[in-house]
């Protein structure tokens, strides 16, 4: 078998079987395939697209090209979540603890922030003492114990991804949906979970910017879910503001808190909810949606949630004071306020341009290597819909250094307001599960 | 400038500034942009096409990273001939003689053969002594004296395109047509001629195996010459039978003296007859194809022409008595006669196939570095539309080694025959000039 063959083949819009599709991903995770060959072939991905059983074929490839996670020791379904990046986006932090403590087991694998988007171990660091890393045996016993861990993700997880992706990230191939849905799929597989619970984020601050584009990447990572015979659930959700009110690792860490105390109400609250409501019924815990919602919404209600964030932060060695007392958590020395310069309803906030100035804040990395800084970040005072007087606090900024009225004024122009109330989008736009694909 | 964007700008199907195109060629060239990001550019190429200005562009860019020949001191219009590569293409070695002894200054830098399609200088090399290497010095001087040179390739034009078609060979991006066009002509330009005739194969023995893409590439390369003020015409011709009657270096060669000679009339005796007119054209040395046909012809009748070929083979070291007696070329020991096993007239020669076997019994290179047998090939003693007999030869194979009734069998399966006699294909299908474009 050779590469330029399989270049040749899928430029001429030609399925290749699983054997070329494993060829190639192992031939280019050993070396033997250069980077050349395997950037033409992207790019005929790019325009050709790929069949499902390639795309499938693909993602076990990359999934079984270095060392699968095995979470066999623990007893019950494993159900893993992932959201494609999005700005305030908290709710892993809030759905882990509140489905561990319905008692199914949360061993989940999470990724540092990069760009405008943030990453749930920024957030858990935010926490003194607390250890994103454990020992495969650590990370094992704890889940057995306390039904939940959350640690970084280990470096050997599908490393033909991280070489394909590093390729794809320099030859403008990144944007190709096969290889979106088999590069996330992938890293899921090898992290091995038995199911899935996909949150697909659209919108200004997401990845995919458009609905149906979000829903294409949904259906086919759903589809794969089903052709490796995992349970798997996708949402398209809502990115055209951020969720939530709070962007930066230290302020989302307090609002996982707020919400798990039952003290804040909002979009943020209303998706973790779902999501963990899907895990519940992923994990073959209750059989329907209204179940899963009724048993959730008491684990908020009992703040038996907010006691597993607690035993987890214990057991990871970090304070679990800052459960009762957020302020112990890192606390950036100004703030600035955004000032609204005119009366309106807002209409559109943009979550990308927040989550960009969240990290030139320091809140979120530049590159990959970039020192981030836990206490920063935006507080939103003012969502999509809300009313605000000229005058009126947008938001406030978390900064280490003070800032100018320059400064805060550009920020304010990620805000648009409008005379009108505007119509509210949906938090959820599509749900896709296996009878979609 | 980053590559990087011009890779997305091209996948997005936008237009590149000449700015653009040349920092991608001297940045590759140069080896800040990397083999990877050359490669998906490339593939976008591929599906995206591109324009004749960024054809132009590309193909100038190309020509200067390198020397560009200086071909100033020679007086009168150089013109330069080529042929994408055909089957028993003859053509050069009966041209370059017949325009340079109506006066006009040929200086030709040739390739080598590679695949099923041989090269001049090979064919020049089967001429016991020949130097087809010669000095800068040497080569114009010996233009300058005697109008005709024709010497191997440097390697130090178009390097750019050099290195980019050596990426293309294996990243199955050969198959452009702009990237071929520009390819082709950065080459030509840099050989520092002042116009171009172009022989544009087309049918089973040729690179583009459909007349509309020949003649796109036709199209695309004299519109390259017209953009960069350089008078060039294309002829799209058959090559679905080898053209004349020779495959084989010195087979060829041989061929080519009997036709200047006078003593062979065939296809390649016209289609030479037709590029030699044309290029006196292109020379400014008659004002229309009458009075070319008429001069080319003359030097035919007179033998100006099988003069010039003498004159050449001996300015350049060779033993010229082989224009008088051809069997001092090399021979090869065995011949073979490739026999009718029905009656039937000839309706198709498979030219490639006949050029594998020339390229197995040793006349070509499988590979940029095989050895090739001068004397071995393959003489054809019917053509298209002849009628033959049971038992009566179609060819004789000239080899090294004995060969086998089955070996020459298998030659036969490149014959078609059809009870009827066919109706002839043109030899020429366009003519395509600055008119045209």
């Amino acid at each position: 078998m050779r590469a330029y063959d399989l270049i040749i083949k899928k430029r001429d819009g030609n399925q290749l079987t699983k054997a070329e599709i494993q060829f190639l991903v192992h031939a280019y995770t050993a070396g033997t395939v250069q980077d050349y060959q395997m950037a033409a072939w992207c790019m005929a991905v790019y325009f050709q697209g790929m069949t499902i059983d390639e795309i499938a074929a693909l993602t076990m490839a990359m999934a079984h090209s270095g060392d699968v996670f095995d979470l066999g020791g623990i007893q019950g379904k494993k159900i893993d979540k992932h959201s494609t990046g999005g700005v305030g986006d908290t709710t892993t932090l809030v759905v882990a603890p509140l489905v561990a403590s319905c008692g199914i087991p949360v061993a989940k694998m999470s990724g540092k922030g990069l760009g405008h988007t943030g990453g749930t171990i920024d957030k858990l660091a935010s926490i003194p003492g607390f250890r994103t890393e454990l020992t495969q045996t650590e990370f094992l016993d704890q889940v057995r114990t306390i039904q939940i861990a959350l640690v970084g993700q280990t470096g050997t997880l599908a490393p033909a991804d991280k070489k394909l992706y590093a390729l794809r990230d320099v030859t403008a191939t990144v944007d190709s949906i096969p290889l979106i849905a088999s590069s996330i799929m992938s890293k899921k597989i090898a992290a091995g979970a038995d199911g899935f619970i996909l949150d697909v984020k659209t919108g200004s601050g997401a990845f995919m910017k458009e609905i149906p584009k979000a829903i294409e990447l949904a259906k086919i990572m759903v589809a794969i879910g089903k052709s490796v015979d995992k349970p798997t659930v996708a949402l398209v959700t809502n990115m055209d503001q951020p969720l939530g009110t709070m962007i930066g690792n230290s302020l989302e860490m307090q609002e996982a808190i707020t919400i798990l105390n039952g003290q804040t109400q909002c979009d943020l609250t209303q998706l973790s909810l779902l999501l963990a409501a899907e895990m519940l019924i992923l994990a073959g815990h209750v059989p329907n949606f209204a179940q899963a919602e009724r048993e959730i919404s008491h684990k908020l209600k009992n703040k038996a949630g907010l006691g597993k964030l607690k035993e987890m932060i214990q057991s990871q060695g970090g304070d679990c004071r800052v459960v009762d007392d957020p302020s112990l958590l890192p606390q950036a020395p100004y703030r600035t306020a955004v000032i609204a310069a005119q009366s309106g309803y807002i209409q559109h906030i943009n979550s990308h341009g927040l989550g960009l100035v969240a990290m030139q804040l320091g809140a979120g990395r530049e590159h990959k290597d970039s020192i981030i800084d836990l206490a920063v970040g935006l507080e939103l005072k003012k969502k999509v819909s809300d009313y605000v007087q000229t005058g009126e606090t947008l938001a406030v900024i978390h900064s280490s250094k003070q800032l100018t009225a320059h400064q805060s004024s550009q920020v304010a122009t990620n805000y648009q307001l409008t005379p009108t109330k505007p119509n509210s989008a949906p938090l959820v736009y599509e749900k896709i599960s296996f009878n979609d694909v």
